[in-house]
């Protein structure tokens, strides 16, 4: 499990949180039951450094593990009970991201019911979650409710989230979609092939402004532009009321190689300087509503955040 | 010549037009000057129609061959006087392409002199027409009076031409260039990185819709939305005075397996459904000038067009 987080088979910060649990449950449950409590709680401590320490700026991993960690110190009487606190902490965890997947889903639908055809950005669906996703988790929620609702993939360059995972994990569960490079959807949308956007997010502002994958903002002016709905889901954790607005938000600048080379293929000079932010910021103003597992923020935006979030 | 034509090592309706002419020149250059005048005829046309068959679409391929055979049959005697015209002609189209690219330079200049940093999209640089190109000519004069203007190049899904083409010759013309991904477009205006936008056309329509390489458009509405001018520069042989407007320029839809594969590698699923338009249309009213050699065509395009053009 820590070789399947370090190297990215598990991504997307709910998903590594359940792996991460589930990891610990995995390294404790053939200690010996005939050891000290003493030891046991050591052989604990010693496998939640080796899983945290996995990915180390991954937010839900220490705070899943710390949280498994506390409630095998506080419960239980024997290392037998202690294992199965781990273990129901762990499936605890699974089921609470299932929950607010859920959740994320049913407040979006009484949004996008009204919608046959969506229009999304990278991937923030089932692959970064336990099983719904965020910004996917209206479109199966509605499936489940008998609404087909098409999506339109940018594929998401450079790294291809939208090409590699969505239409994947769309295409697995029988939802109709079709795959555009990132340059289309300005095409698509005065073509009048979508109803609305609807993006993930990395973290939002205390006033709704929202990073998220490079290229979402550029969706949300052309949103704007199309009079088309443009909608962020996200869990409540994503919001960081500490941050005033996205000027604060941090963006992190990637390596020139993401863009020179496609799969290990070089496409651009070895030579060409390249500027290749990881997010973009979208303003709160241009965001139609926010979907979380609470419900749904409507305009204006930051007077309902603080109202509902802080 | 007909093989580089044919397999696209020569690219660009211009350079076409160019390098077809120099090819009737090479495949007649050694008949034999004993023979008849009705045999040097029959072999130019063989010769003819060999080259414009390479790449029967190309609007400048049959324009500059038929050209040539006109005046060959025209004047001189000799057979060896027939082939200086041929040769001469060549080179009057040679020279006339890069007399329009340096106009197009020269009226360009005139305009982009106050920037310091333009945004292309896909290439209409050096390698699709004789010497400076049509959108990248501003930058190359601009050069040649001593002005540096620096260019951010979209990389251009799917084909990446702006990575393959733009960023190779401009670094070639030792031209300062930044390579960024289709979908940071929007960032890059947004953080007043870039003055203008530039790009070139494939078809200009008599009320000046333009189009161009696929997103193109998303560009424009880009730059709209953050008060950036935006600047078609093309040849007045691109304006087709027969249609009214965009909606009646015809789109090729292209094949499914360019987005699918990246230089044969796999990078989406094989059965995705796949929406792969080759260009799209920028209305007239998204379009601050049209640069042609003839001078610029500033708004109301549709008047300005008809008053210097029909």
């Amino acid at each position: 499990m820590v070789e399947a987080i370090k190297v990215l088979r598990v991504r997307g910060a709910p998903a590594i949180g359940v792996a991460g649990a589930f990891g610990v449950y995995l390294g404790i449950k053939d200690f010996s039951e005939k050891e000290s409590i003493t030891a046991f709680y050591n052989h604990l401590d010693e496998i939640s450094r080796k899983i945290i320490s996995a990915r180390p700026t991954a937010v839900n991993l220490p705070w899943a593990v710390e949280r498994i960690k506390r409630e095998a110190r506080r419960s239980g009487n024997t290392i037998a009970e202690k294992k199965q606190i781990v273990f129901d902490i762990a499936k605890k965890i699974l089921e609470e991201d299932r929950q607010m997947c859920l959740a994320i889903g049913r407040h979006g639908y009484e949004i996008l019911k009204i919608y046959n055809t969506i229009l999304t950005h990278c991937n923030a669906g089932g692959f970064a979650t336990t099983e719904y996703g965020t910004a996917l988790a209206p479109i199966y929620y509605a499936k489940d409710k008998g609404k087909n609702i098409k999506v339109f993939a940018d594929e998401t360059r450079p790294l291809l989230q939208g090409a590699r995972i969505t239409a994947f994990e769309l295409i697995n569960n029988n939802i109709d979609v079709t795959l555009i490079c990132d340059n289309m959807a300005a095409d698509v949308m005065r073509k009048k092939m979508i109803d609305a956007v609807i993006v993930g997010a990395d973290r939002i502002a205390l006033n709704g402004d929202t990073a998220n994958k490079i290229g979402t903002y550029g969706l949300a002016v052309l949103a704007k532009a199309h009079n088309i709905p443009f909608y962020v889901a996200a869990p409540s954790s994503t919001f960081d009321l500490s941050i005033e607005n996205g000027n604060f938000i941090p963006i992190e600048q990637r390596e020139s190689e993401e863009i020179i080379f496609c799969y290990g293929k070089q496409i651009a000079p070895r030579n060409v300087k390249v500027y290749n932010p990881a997010f973009d910021v979208t303003p709160a103003e241009l965001i139609t509503a926010i979907i979380t597992e609470k419900g749904i923020i409507c305009q204006p935006l930051k007077e309902e955040i603080k109202k509902n979030l802080v």
